[in-house]
């Protein structure tokens, strides 16, 4: 159930002075940090795995508790049914229609516990371990989730109020892949009118450094299937006189990329804007070195890759094309003398801004088909949805408050990063509310999000609480 | 056991006037034809399947089975152990010094049977249906060992003796690989002496086609290992960054050819020698009508392959490179945005007369390393035996006489056939025994060896019988 009737409500309209009535709200979040940490403890405990039918009710349970947990801090909140699991919708909406409007999207679902071997304890008991508390969900995405539910309590159990008109969107598909996100937004578009979007779902740039996620890689993923013969051939009675559909993948996958590393595909590189002095200098900033980068990764060296760029500019900033997986022939232990009758690979592009993924999708077939040799058949299919890329506009006001607000509560200048993975919901808050998104996240680098031991770091999640706070009040002034 | 003292025993000297004496011989085989199946279906109705440690008592009882019939078609003969399934060592070397002495070689054992639900009966309960007999070994390799000893027996029960000095190497381990035929044969190269070896264990061109295989490909089987990061990577977080091991294992492949679609490996081809006009000629002599050949095996188009050579040069006298398997990252069903940590390649290369498989399998693993980028390590192991390619010499007399046998029983020229197979025995035989070989296969090409309803074709089995017996007074003569 959605509250009816206009989304900004009546309340004071005047500019609230940020100096004074933040540090009040600050303060009640030092004096709360306990019970805070209580309730976080309390939502981890529910094992809310979404990718598991059985799990359904205790995704209920989650969406629930989170929609009790926001009323008690004083919103208004209700829960959604979709045709998956629900959603919580909550908001206050009272700081008058000269305040700015933030809609703060997060999930309260979590990934599947995997291995128990390889956890020190349940999945779904939260242990502290000195700064840190261990438990699926810790990090991604509820700890950073209540991070705004707390925020908006100190506001409004200190100052009865808060400086902008809020909603929360908190779903429980994310780790599904969102299915009925795009179709809820679209429907409530009116409901969900913003100025700009907050998103904690990302991490520091390193354990106490506060990171700014300015821009997210776009994807296309392919599967090529290549066939020849109706069978597998003997390859000494047919070498040589047959097209061997795994070489054949081969030259079709080397042809992909020419001598300087560039993905050959034609236009591909056409709508790409070059990065700017600015862009490759935030990138320089983060200081990473690469000899250590690739000792951590285990790999002798790193790839030498599109010439002209940088490892980390190539990760973060380049478009590339790696292959995910390859399938042919005899995969058993020792010798099997085959010609394969099929062979597959599956291949992914990561874009950068301003290219435009169903251009590039359409751009991947029709190379990839010229590509073919005679000999063998080849069948394309599309995975997932061909997602673009974003980034943050840099005059975005909500980029410059979460600075200030990220500043204040961590005492340090907060990094600007370009994430290299893909947030296909970025665009698609884009496209639907017309409103950009500002990433701020409180993970630890090592937060093991998806693995075993999954953690987060308090002290961190104190300062992104306050983090919070602050960036409302700077949101309000700016 | 194996029988002590010299191997060619004392005898009448003279020789046998061919034209009388092969004609009782001959009439002897069509009148026993009916018991001669009979035989044939005592032996295929032993499950002697090698590669099954549960079947080594049934591979035992073929093995006795055949050293009883040996004996009582008029051989000496005993079962040899060996450190797996025994053999059966046969001979009558009455035929004097003057005679030319002549080794059979065979096999007993047979494939497993695989899914039983396509055979139309047991695998093991031979089935007559029309002319051909359908049971698993009726083809590979036991209805093609009995020949020999069907022709011996005419020739010991009519005339008493044989036109040639004969020895039967009957193993049981040919489906396994023979792992304990080469130190047998080294060990007892004495005994085994001999001016040829004969080998039925090929098929003939088509149905009633007889055809000579000349010479079989030499093989050199490897397994390039590559490896990135220590664990499968993130796609969007990493890729750019770390050369991706699969695409790296494409590019590696793809440089395997060159434009012309020949082997870039340096000196692939510097001991290739050209094919004569004749081996050209015999090849085109074989009618086969590529249109046909590419519909049969379900491809669109036949490969362009190595320029300057036809299809049916190509993987018959040409040296070629196949991937007979390809494994990297994620292989199931939808899209894993990984950079696999791992990729791999089987791969195989065939090789031709005078190309030496050890130096090649030496510049294949100098070539591959240099193809290897500095983003991955490699790792390269070799599967089997480097067998070389081997050609029976054009004026071996047993070919002459073999093509005279064919003809007469036949009653049609017998086309000479280049496979593009290996059979490492074939160079074997010629190192350990100084010995040619002549093939000589009466298996249909639609046989089904190794697969459901394996038969054969029983007139041409009759017809082998005949052209055998005459073979041995052609040797005689020769």
């Amino acid at each position: 159930m959605i509250p009816a009737g206009p989304t900004k409500r009546n309340g004071p309209a005047t500019r609230i002075p940020e100096a004074t009535h933040v540090e009040t709200a600050v303060e009640y979040l030092r004096k709360e940090q306990k019970r805070h940490l209580d309730e976080l403890i309390e939502l981890c405990k529910i094992p809310s795995i979404s990718t598991k039918p059985d799990h359904a009710d205790d995704v209920r349970r989650a969406v629930e508790w989170t929609r009790d947990k926001c009323r008690s801090a004083g919103l208004t909140a209700e829960i959604h049914e979709t045709g998956g699991h629900p959603l919580v919708y909550a908001e206050w909406c009272g700081a008058g229609d000269d305040a700015p409007t933030y809609l703060v999207y997060g999930h309260v679902d979590v990934q599947p516990e995997g291995d128990l071997k390889l956890w020190d304890a349940g999945p779904f008991e939260p242990t502290r371990t000195g700064d840190w508390l261990v438990c699926r969900g810790s990090a991604d995405d509820k700890g950073q989730v209540l991070l705004y539910v707390r925020a908006a309590e100190a506001w409004l159990q200190t100052e009865g109020r808060l400086p902008i008109n809020l909603k929360l969107l908190i779903e429980a598909e994310e780790e599904i892949g969102s299915p009925h996100l795009e179709p809820f937004i679209r429907e409530h578009a009116a409901l969900l009118k913003c100025d700009g979007i907050l998103i904690s779902d990302t991490g520091l740039a390193r354990d106490g450094q506060p990171a700014i996620t300015r821009g997210t890689r776009g994807m296309v993923y392919k599967e090529v299937f290549l066939s020849g013969p109706k069978h597998d051939l003997h390859s000494g009675q047919f070498g040589g006189a047959v097209q061997n559909p795994a070489n054949a993948l081969a030259a079709m996958i080397a042809a992909l990329h020419d001598d300087d590393n560039r993905v050959t595909i034609p236009g591909f590189y056409d709508d790409v804007v070059d990065p700017t002095e600015e862009d490759r200098a935030q990138i320089r900033a983060l200081g990473i070195d690469d000899e250590q980068f690739a000792a951590d990764l285990g790999v002798p060296a790193l790839w030498e890759g599109e010439r002209g760029y940088t490892a980390q500019e190539r990760r973060s900033i380049r478009p590339t094309l790696d292959v995910n997986g390859l399938t042919s022939g005899f995969q058993g232990q020792g010798a099997n003398t085959i010609i394969p009758a099929r062979a597959s690979a599956k291949l992914s592009m990561r874009l950068v801004p301003n290219q435009n993924a169903a251009k590039i999708s359409k751009a991947f077939d029709a190379h990839i088909r010229g590509l073919c040799p005679p000999g063998v058949r080849m069948k394309l299919t599309t995975h997932g949805a061909e997602a673009d890329a974003y980034v943050t506009p840099s005059d975005h006001p909500a980029l410059r408050a979460a600075v200030r607000g990220l500043r204040e509560a961590f005492d340090q200048e907060p990094v600007q990063l370009r994430e290299g993975g893909s947030l296909p919901i970025l665009p698609m808050f884009k496209e639907a509310l017309g409103a950009d998104c500002v990433l701020l996240g409180f993970a630890s680098p090592n937060c093991n999000a998806h693995g075993p031991n999954e953690k987060v770091n308090l002290p961190d999640l104190d300062r992104g609480a306050e983090a919070i706070a602050r960036l409302f009040a700077h949101l309000a002034a700016s």
